[in-house]
């Protein structure tokens, strides 16, 4: 089985997004550009949303000028409409993301539409991206529990994962979006999809709400994916805060791949300065479960090397 | 397979003695009445050591003697040696686990025993357990990594676990000591003991220090062990603390296991009391990955009554 893993790191968005304070353009630049020195290779930078509605990114058509543009680095934006996807479009984007809540209440409550209704603007979004030579990538949000309707069926994940298959999804994110997964739903969830499709072109998003976030990364990877998102230090959902929401850790999710001997092409220790930098940014205390463990092995090198 | 999975409650052992304030033998006593009234049905009480060398586990024979004394709760007792032995029995211990360390460097620097010596030491209080009709559980401590030879061999685990069966042990606990387990380490160690013995024959002790501990337990569940040592709040291994050795929380074993339809005879929101109450006596922040969420839902349990 392949033993290379994409790190998709989402601090950027999904982290940055949630923030009290917000960052400038050049902030914003700087952190994504510590994570490239770190070896990350996929970045969700930001999303083309109303600026009144998320402030926080704001000017992320700016920051993709400005961003250090080469082929070995995969940088993709969410877009939640026609109007997004253009301002993506011309800011020179080359891979964008739809995000499809999988119950009705929640796309209700959040974008005020129908299930079905969402499920066209994706597709249309989707079929549009193919046809400008844009690769497309789909979120299936709540796809484990819902907050209003509880458990999501698992023949609804699958099939909204395969429409947004249809509409020309190059990648299907399965989102755990409120950190209710456990390794046994990630199972009857994942075993259902990689019949739909080869599991290359499957996803995880998990949270670390309740402190499962890698179990359930090893029950995906049992089934063939090779694909995660990770938030920096877990930025987004610090497991400090009451309210977080709990993003998994990129040094958590690296160190275990590493440790298996999966590759990441990412240096678990590398990832500590860029940690720090991003709490300096944000104001934020950061640093998953492995945090303080990976500062103890860099303080041993560093005392090495001075000895 | 069998969905009931034994936890080991190691916190007023494992987790008491490393702590700076010892406690009294009301407190360690009020402690263990609090984790069986949380569900607690198998306790690692204490150990019978020098009080010179550990004063944490000072009168371990007189808590056993005030201990409730039930057939449906399995209390344990570490003992080191047949000074040890002998003052469980009098106690009335009716469980006793012995430590036997994987490599030659860890006894020699532990114990300033030989391994084989070790391995002699074990063996006789494991027949001497037999005989006397107490039964006997054994720990492989760093049985995945030693912090002064690294790896340890996988061959030699097995080869003294089936030693420790040999010798009379009903169960053998695989310890990752450091913490130094992931999940494919987890599986080359288990894949080839269970072929030794049954899988209810052997228990695993992990611990978080690297985050990847309920990643382990449920590589372990997959290879059919059912029963894992854990510590209430973390006890033992607090995150915040540079030096934690970091144990499995209870609370997050607990959760993970009734999240996947195992049971485990604990109600995940009953551990909260308890973990409050041992932070109290201890004065050390505890608390797993998975406390904050377990708070949150207590908290709405109980906002709900009210209203």
């Amino acid at each position: 089985m392949n033993d290379f893993v994409t790190v998709n790191e989402v601090g950027p968005r999904d982290g940055l997004q949630s923030q009290g304070k917000t960052l400038s353009i050049e902030e914003r630049l700087s952190m994504i550009n510590r994570l490239l020195a770190s070896g990350v290779r996929s970045i969700e930078v930001g999303s083309f949303v109303s600026p009144k509605a998320v402030p926080q990114m704001a000017g992320t058509g700016e920051l993709f000028t400005q961003l250090a543009m080469t082929d070995s680095v995969a940088y993709s934006a969410l877009v939640p409409n026609l109007r997004g996807y253009e301002l993506a479009r011309a800011a020179g984007v080359k891979s964008i993301a739809v995000v499809l809540s999988a119950t009705e209440t929640m796309n209700q409550r959040n974008i005020n539409m129908s299930l079905e209704q969402s499920v066209a603007v994706c597709s249309a979004l989707l079929q549009r991206a193919r046809e400008d030579g844009i690769e497309g990538r789909a979120y299936v949000a709540v796809a484990f529990e819902c907050p209003f309707e509880g458990l999501t069926p698992v023949a609804v994940v699958e099939s909204l994962t395969a429409r947004m298959f249809e509409a020309g999804a190059r990648k299907v994110i399965i989102a755990d979006t409120i950190g209710a997964a456990n390794p046994k739903s990630v199972r009857d969830v994942l075993s259902r999809l990689v019949g739909l499709d080869a599991a290359s072109m499957l996803s995880c998003h998990f949270h670390d709400t309740r402190g499962m976030a890698l179990a359930n990364v090893l029950a995906a990877l049992d089934l063939g994916v090779r694909e995660f998102d990770s938030s920096i230090g877990g930025l987004g959902g610090c497991p400090f805060s009451p309210g977080a929401t709990g993003n998994l850790a990129t040094e958590d999710l690296v160190l275990m791949l590493d440790s298996m001997g999966l590759r990441s092409g990412i240096e678990p220790l590398a990832l500590i300065d860029t940690i720090q930098h991003v709490q300096a940014l944000t104001g934020v205390p950061l640093g998953g479960h492995s945090f303080r463990w990976l500062q103890r092995q860099a303080d041993k090198q560093q005392g090495g090397a001075h000895v």
